[in-house]
């Protein structure tokens, strides 16, 4: 049984989960304190006590990186040797111990997904691992779970669901299918998230942020489309393998600016833009004098949402500078699950730079 | 391997499917002549095959009624007594073959769900089998292998289709991920059946339709809604199950008459046509002097929409009269997947005649 900071211990969960695994006669072995960006150090740990006891299955109870920690450490569990090992070569996972989770928090969808995203300290790495040996066996997603997800966790959580769905919307070959599901989980992101923050016990806000989430990244939202890489989080994940900030702040600090320079370098992407201000935002395309002022109220809709959440307005109010961005492009091209040539719109390391510098 | 009338043999499927098996050197055994509206007659003749040559898999090549029957001989192949059993008792089906399916339709989905509905010419009855034991274990999909389905099999396909996503639309508690998802399914209906009728060999139009119906019937459409019921199919396959219409046709007929039926019987339910007028066929709010306009013109568009395919306008086209309604009315309430009383509108059986005589 794998969990985070204590939170469970304060909302009574942990108790609960601990008397249904004693009354069901478990021997329950715990591995607590999993980090937010969970760190290597914590599955080797985790593998370390599954192998030592011979563990026949992990539960994690918490949010994405307790369920991300999880899953490396049911890989690791099942291999001789360290487990970044893995994370740096996937094809290394030939097994796994079965995952269960009980997520208490809408955000990453790694309740119904195969991969986790692990940072290594000593090496300022922060890198995905994932199989199909890694998808959880059951999942349970109660949203009266998250009610006491606290603000700036739903926040947090909410930016990283929406980043999810973004980076399977601006793909060049979108789906219509993939398209309906994204802009209707963009839209209960940005209906539901300000009614869970002003009222955290409304079941029917929780449960529907809950549900989307979960949509996130199990292949759903992008069914018949091709080419999503996932560009943001890729960018976002060398920020906070340098600097450990929250995820999903630094993808809502990156996302405008990501938009804004795609369609800054290639104009003929714009009908995408126009779908997001229409589809996602409501605009009217009559309301406006141009495609180009219809374009930038949506993206203006888009900063404005992120600001009413109270996102800091850039990287350099969480105390990043430029020091490392150069690296962190480098670091992108050799070790990132695609390639950016074939991003939404194709970017070089300077790029990368540029959008990161117009990110501070 | 089953197949239907011949034509995967005029258009050079069979011979490229018998190629491909032989120089993997399997034993094929053959089913040819499975009808339209599949025959339980047909499904013992398969089960008689797999079990007197020891078969190991069905390989289904053809349309919705040969991947139907297929499923159900892959239950009967594995159950000691006639397959008519079976889909009376879903609950016998204990172990089936697995099945493989090449689909040369965008149509019924069959293709990836575990369900099929088979006809018993001696009962006049057209009832459903399923099993989690009948998904297709892999379904290729081709979309130039749709490219030689004549106009009304491509009509009728495109009708059945957008049924199956109308039959978890108006469902009492819709999701939001669902309605985006059924909406843009809808929307590709519309938008690409008259390109494929037009340019039969257009392939972005083909695979548009070969995918979204493919997830007509797999639970993807009903993701986080509660209560479908397919009224409309449950009301089709009783006129079909006395007079071997063609499904998709008879579904078009009876569509707009059940969602008039239901509006009129409980106004409460207006928001959703509200929905379908404008997130479905793009209509808009001002343009109409009141919500029962807009309402109007969607339900309108919607019967534009079938009228413009050459869908006949009224069942007594095909020859129906009033004759058993009352009995098919009375048929479903014992046979089919759920109450009508869960319906988006609960239907008393008066009702479910109504309907059927406005459809005349």
């Amino acid at each position: 049984m794998t969990y985070g900071g204590g939170s469970i211990k304060r909302n009574g969960l942990y108790d609960l989960v601990k008397a249904e695994l004693n009354a069901a006669g478990c021997t329950v072995f715990e591995l607590s304190g999993i980090e937010p960006n969970p760190r290597v150090t914590s599955v080797d740990a985790g593998a370390k006590i599954c192998k030592e006891q011979g563990v026949d299955l992990v539960l994690a109870v918490g949010g994405g990186s307790t369920m991300d920690a999880s899953k490396a450490i049911c890989a690791a569990a099942c291999y001789d040797g360290p487990a970044w090992d893995l994370v740096l070569d996937h094809s290394k996972i030939k097994a796994a111990l079965p995952l269960f989770t009980i997520n208490t928090i809408a955000a990453t969808g790694s309740e119904y997904d195969s991969a986790g995203v692990i940072t290594n300290w000593d090496t300022k790495e922060k890198l995905p691992i994932g199989s199909s040996l890694l998808w959880p066996v059951v999942s349970f997603l109660d949203p009266s779970l998250t009610y006491t997800v606290p603000a700036n966790q739903t926040i947090a959580g909410s930016c990283d669901m929406m980043s999810h769905f973004f980076e399977v919307y601006f793909v060049r070959d979108l789906s219509p299918i993939a398209q309906g599901l994204i802009e209707a989980a963009e839209r209960i992101a940005i209906t539901y998230t300000p009614i869970a923050l002003k009222d955290p016990k409304n079941y029917e806000a929780r449960a529907k942020l809950l549900w989307a989430s979960t949509l996130g990244c199990n292949g759903f939202a992008n069914l018949g489309s091709t080419g999503s890489i996932f560009p943001c989080h890729a960018i976002e994940h060398e920020v906070s393998a340098y600097y450990d900030i929250t995820h999903g702040i630094g993808l809502a600090i990156l996302t405008p600016r990501l938009l804004r320079f795609w369609l800054e370098k290639d104009p003929s992407v714009a009908p995408r833009y126009v779908d997001l201000a229409t589809n996602i935002f409501g605009l009217r395309r009559e309301n406006y004098e141009s495609e180009a002022a219809l374009i930038e109220a949506g993206l203006k809709a888009l900063e404005d949402f992120y600001a009413s959440l109270g996102i800091p307005s850039g990287l350099s109010k969480l105390g990043i500078t430029n020091e490392h961005f150069a690296a962190m492009a480098e670091h992108i091209k050799t070790h990132w699950i695609g390639s950016f040539d074939y991003c939404f719109v194709p970017m070089t390391n300077e790029d990368i730079v540029t959008v990161l510098e117009r990110s501070l």
